[in-house]
């Protein structure tokens, strides 16, 4: 009799952003009256920009006819692509990151799902709490953690690095020392931003240690200040224990698009085996490229007019998101992010739990958060809203908070 | 220290079609006068029909637009999708399954590589030898094989079913019973097919002794002869043993498109667990749904235009087939499949190994084919052509081999 994956079985609840979308449709569906706003689930809603939708017309019309036809893409993306992120994304930037150490994918959420795959299930993984469900979820199905702990609400096995308002949402180095370290930033949920002073501690750390960083900068395109890394490339040293993972989904709106891209220095290697060879045959076996539409698509969001173009587009949600900062804010609202992320991460008022707070806000303003407890048992007692909304429904929303 | 997953080195060279890729490449830079043929990796030459340019024109407005903009896409696949393939591919031909029992995906490369996952770690696998190799790579990846055993030119823990000339390339049931089972139907890469009754055999077989069936039915659309079953959900009993994964590439030329689906039958149960649970958990966790345009050109493919456009697309290369098979064949090769498969399996001439008759006849043919013995022990001295050509070039790779 053939045998289940036990590990699985493991996992808390389904997936938090299926749960949101389930509680949301209930409610809707006994609601039918009322305007409900999304600022839950980290989706955008401006449409692609034109760059972007001319590049796509003009690909669908090459897969129309024979002599431009494109079947099978090459394993690691287009080149065209790979040239494009790696000037524009890396060496204008001063990183030295070669187009080969760039792997194209369908988005940030498969690789980061799909990267601890090639490490080894006894590895001690290091998260920050509040934490995108991807990275420990993937691990705990990977059986890299022990069972869930009811008493202490965490895995056995997997070291959580709190990320307080004590801490400006910036977790300090594990008494035990990781072999993989989780980062993000700007983090998701918190909104908070590293310095390059900071994340160089960590390149450090790592090296010293003989760890790897996953560094998600799915949200490098929201940064407004000087001081704050947009690739982790940028601290020295960084080569040699950091992975990187990229998303379309937050600068050029390709959230259902679906595009991506992590990078794997040639430099990182275990024991003289090149991380890089590894994700290659994961990538090659397991596999079979981003839609040539989709990284022509790509390719657009470098062009003169789609910099542009996306430049008008993020602005417009970091106006959203300033809007929202500043107004929870002028209520009496704990507030953080929001400066250099699309994420405004709030503290539950009257001493409410997260999902009490999300539901009251259903109920009473019918806007659609994320509880903090969803990301950690950190993340209890705090929200997250999303800068994602309409301009308008953002002006709204608060609108209805205010009344609360 | 971190550590790496030392299973990816047990792992056997590159990936057959990457070693395929950079000798092809290889030779064509060498030669820049000589035309190279490609009746190789299986992938489409044909451009994507009228009706799914269509589709995917309309659907690129769509995305350009506030008011019809699509970002994340359901877990499971868009409605409309899974309610087209629910009709069209299973109940239209008297099959039991319902649309929330079908996983969409980027493609059945994908799907067949992560299946694994959601099994235990020691479930012994059987394959068929010679094997598409996705499904042998994924498990060695995944440590549910032993070591490579050079002498025995096999992984040890892994049941080969051998399938020869003497079998009709249909395996028999192995002695030791497996808990994994993976059958590709037409078969790739011997292009044989199997009869209604022969997979109730194995769908009996699967229930009486509590394995799980990975049915691959990529080139269902293939098929010319009556008794040879579209779906495994033909044979009684399959809902309880049997997974059955569907590509959209060589029905539809989604090659470079990529769109694939995954049928788990919510009957599919361990120890009270469904598969389907499981699935749709890795689904939700670590991918997030393919592109919206490509689900919408999906969706042309069963629309009356697309099927019509479709069914004379696969027609042009069934008879690429036919006249790769009966040319081989009045040569005096010894030649199988073509005629309810894309592939065509000849025996290499002369005694020669499969990595020689490639070398052979790329130099002096200047065609290229794919080595059998890529696909396992058992395909050594054997040979793959593709009908996915186009006919010209079909017609002149046969004119070349006809000479040598």
């Amino acid at each position: 009799m053939y045998k289940i994956n036990e590990d699985y079985l493991k996992l808390q609840g389904s997936y938090l952003f299926s749960t949101i979308a389930k509680k949301v449709n209930a409610f809707a569906q006994e609601n039918p009256d009322k305007k409900v706003i999304r600022l839950g689930i980290g989706d955008v809603t401006k449409p692609l920009a034109p760059a972007i939708i001319s590049a796509l017309h003009n690909a669908v019309d090459e897969m129309g006819n024979a002599e431009t036809f494109h079947g099978y893409a090459p394993d690691l993306g287009y080149e065209f692509l790979r040239n494009a992120i790696a000037k524009n994304d890396y060496q204008d930037r001063g990183c030295k990151i070669e187009p080969d150490e760039i792997f194209v994918s369908d988005g940030a959420k498969s690789d980061s799902g799909n990267i601890q795959e090639i490490f080894a299930k006894d590895n001690v993984v290091a998260i920050c709490d509040p934490v995108y469900p991807v990275y420990l979820d993937t691990n705990v199905m990977a059986g890299r953690t022990g069972a869930f702990d009811e008493a202490a609400q965490n895995y056995k096995g997997v070291i959580y690095m709190p990320c307080r308002a004590e801490n400006d949402f910036v977790p300090e180095m594990p008494k035990e020392n990781p072999d993989i370290i989780y980062l993000c930033f700007p983090n998701n949920p918190t909104g908070a931003a590293i310095t390059k002073e900071q994340l160089q501690v960590w390149v450090d750390y790592a090296n010293k240690i003989g760890a790897v960083i996953i560094y998600d900068a799915a949200y490098e395109a929201y940064i407004t200040e000087e001081n704050v890394p947009h690739s982790i490339y940028e601290c020295e040293g960084a080569r040699t224990c950091a992975i990187e993972l990229h998303s379309f989904s937050k600068n050029a709106g390709f959230t259902g698009l679906r595009l991506g891209y992590t990078v794997v220095p040639k430099d990182l290697k275990c024991n003289g085996v090149m991380l890089h060879s590894l994700w290659a045959r994961r990538h090659g076996t397991k596999y079979n490229g981003a839609p040539y539409i989709v990284q022509k698509a790509g390719e657009a969001v470098y062009s003169e007019e789609g910099k542009k173009q996306l430049k008008e587009q993020v602005a417009y949600y970091q106006k959203n998101a300033r809007y929202i900062f500043d107004h929870l804010k002028s209520y009496g609202y704990e507030v953080y992010g929001g400066v250099n992320a699309p994420y405004i991460w709030l503290k539950a008022p009257n001493n409410m739990t997260s999902w009490e707070f999300f539901d009251y806000l259903l109920e009473k303003a019918n806007v659609v958060g994320t509880p903090g407890s969803g990301f950690g048992k950190c993340g209890e007692t705090y929200f997250r809203l999303t800068a994602f909304g309409s301009y308008e429904n953002t002006v709204e929303a608060m609108e209805r908070i205010k009344t609360l």
